[in-house]
């Protein structure tokens, strides 16, 4: 059994108060971790809610990654989806810890279309 | 123990071959699956990558809906993110079920931000 792609859901608790403080250098810190990565940025869109959250989703060749905060929780939720092998997810997450800097993570792995097939060899959408 | 979001996550296996030929086909699915669901879009992205294969994002009030298509595999991913109560995440997988006819499907949904808190309500992001 082999899969089409990776998904690794993070939850960022207790996140640095400065963490929420402005939309663009959010966005930055995504992007950077995205490019620290492997990954490839081919579009991006990020919203800001009323009175507070920050929702950014980043189109990358190897799928997406999507991050929404809750500055009144201190709480951010990270899904990194890809598919390849160019990309670690992994260290996505990493940059955004060190920049957000949690104080307490939780982090799982899932494998998305996971296809048995005879000589099945994972292919990239790129 | 509450959550400050729910998220579905889809797969559709062996779908109908006419659900990936259409890019626009496929975004007015999503769109048209959101509004039954009760959700407010805010905007979206769809991508058609080279040589196959599409990753649609749309943002909502109440967080993202991902979809990404392998045609080459009749397989599609869909992520429903939601927060609030205004919104049902299933209907979301049931008009695209109806729209992309997957032969096999397997969904689950998972607790996101879950924050154990005296008196805690769950807020909206809108």
């Amino acid at each position: 059994m082999q899969a089409l792609g990776r998904q690794v859901l993070v939850e960022f608790y207790d996140c640095a108060e400065d963490a929420f403080a402005d939309e663009a250098a959010l966005r930055q810190h995504v992007r950077d971790a995205i490019t620290a990565s492997g990954g490839t940025i081919v579009t991006d869109v990020f919203h800001r809610f009323n009175p507070y959250g920050i929702t950014g989703i980043v189109v990358i060749t190897e799928s997406h990654v999507a991050i929404h905060t809750w500055p009144e929780h201190r709480y951010v939720a990270i899904d990194i989806f890809t598919c390849g092998s160019t990309l670690d997810p992994w260290i996505i997450r990493d940059v955004l810890a060190q920049r957000l800097r949690p104080a307490n993570t939780a982090s799982m792995e899932l494998q998305r279309g996971a296809i048995k097939e005879a000589g099945f060899a994972i292919p990239t959408q790129a």
